[in-house]
């Protein structure tokens, strides 16, 4: 069961050739995950700045296939691919609301950390819940 | 006595009317006084994350005057127009290069800050005397 | 009459101070405006990309009074407290979300300017009614 | 052989967890690959406004091994791993500079575009002959 965030395209996130630019996707992405995590307790923020726990990116494959433009609303379906000890994988499928054309996909992966002293931790089980919870179907 | 720093505008730099996003100014300002600090011992990264020291910004006056576009550098010229006991006035002017058009220019107001406690703090001797080397005279 | 954005404040809006940027807070104003002509036929995006008409900031004031951290959500309120022939002067007044407390005051005028030739252009009458509705009392 | 270009982090660039935000890396990339073309007539900026090519990206691949910090400067070897007919593949290595640790591997795939109709062009030759001179060994 994947979720959908919606992303209108803000007036300052296109760049001078007047599409978006393709270093924002990685914005939008982050934006969905956080929106993603919102039914958990506290909510990205609070395992950020409460918990200490954050989710750096390690690897992530981008496929652009039609620009976002001023105007455009990105529809963004995020599942997980991939549930580990410590890393997640995350999919974000975007696409381009008004004619629904496929505009990127993009998958990240991260790893659980302990944001004091910056090491791996286990994933913590609300989350591995909630993650389970948006797995893609094979 | 001023200092001068050139900024390139960068692609992303421009925005959906394809000149440089109005608020993208204050970006150009804070590089400007990080590199009005240079001479300092540490820079403004070693005010920041050694000191705890930062220069929050209070109050800004901006008068936008020509648009700078993809391609422009911006030649910004820093001088300091008020040392108070534990605030700064900085006062940017925005030309743009190849034309020496004047495209702007900006006050910004900071305050000595404790970074840790996040309260008022007296302006270190040191930026004082770097400070007084560049105030704009009257 | 003003009008209510709230815009949550992101993972990445912050700085090295771990503090929202200042300077992010004219990326905030842009959207509390973009989500102000909501109701006009076409949106701010129907303004820029068809009607080719922006409103490009020439002047801009602002006081900062409280910070707003990762997890806060920014409250704010849109009025408008100048309309000239060409000229508009909004107010957005920031109220940290979750305890009410004043974090800045911006005011910013912009002038209807014609994006192809980049010259003034008069206000065009729906905009100007739209505008009428959310003056701010004096 | 490769080229070299330098980038401080910026006071911005980090994010709540107070590291550069993994999205920022697309904008380093972008700044190493403008720099890359300073030595073409009219650099990439001319590409862009005056010759209207531009090479969005289609594809990338990222791989990030340790944070960088404001205060840290990134050095990032720019070299060419694949020239097509239409595509180039740039590979970007980020080294943390002060301790030379490897930061980050990021490889990107663009598509020369003919920017007013957003159709695939020739690579030009001119951009070709450099980028052949950069190509990275196998």
């Amino acid at each position: 069961m994947s979720v959908l965030y919606d992303r209108p395209v803000r007036f300052e996130d296109v760049d001078a050739a007047n599409i978006v630019f393709f270093g924002r996707f990685s914005n939008y992405c982050h934006e969905a995950m956080e929106s993603f995590f919102n039914t958990l307790e506290g909510g990205y923020v609070g395992l950020i700045t409460k918990r200490r726990i954050g989710f750096p990116a390690v690897h992530m494959v981008a496929d652009w296939k039609s620009p976002l433009r001023y105007g455009d609303v990105a529809e963004i379906e995020t599942s997980v691919t991939k549930i580990g000890t410590t890393s997640i994988t995350f999919r974000y499928v975007f696409t381009r609301k008004a004619d629904r054309v496929h505009a990127a996909t993009i998958e990240i992966t991260t790893v659980s950390t302990n944001l004091a002293a910056m090491v791996k931790t286990a994933l913590p089980d609300d989350c591995r819940k909630l993650l389970e919870l948006h797995r893609a179907r094979a």
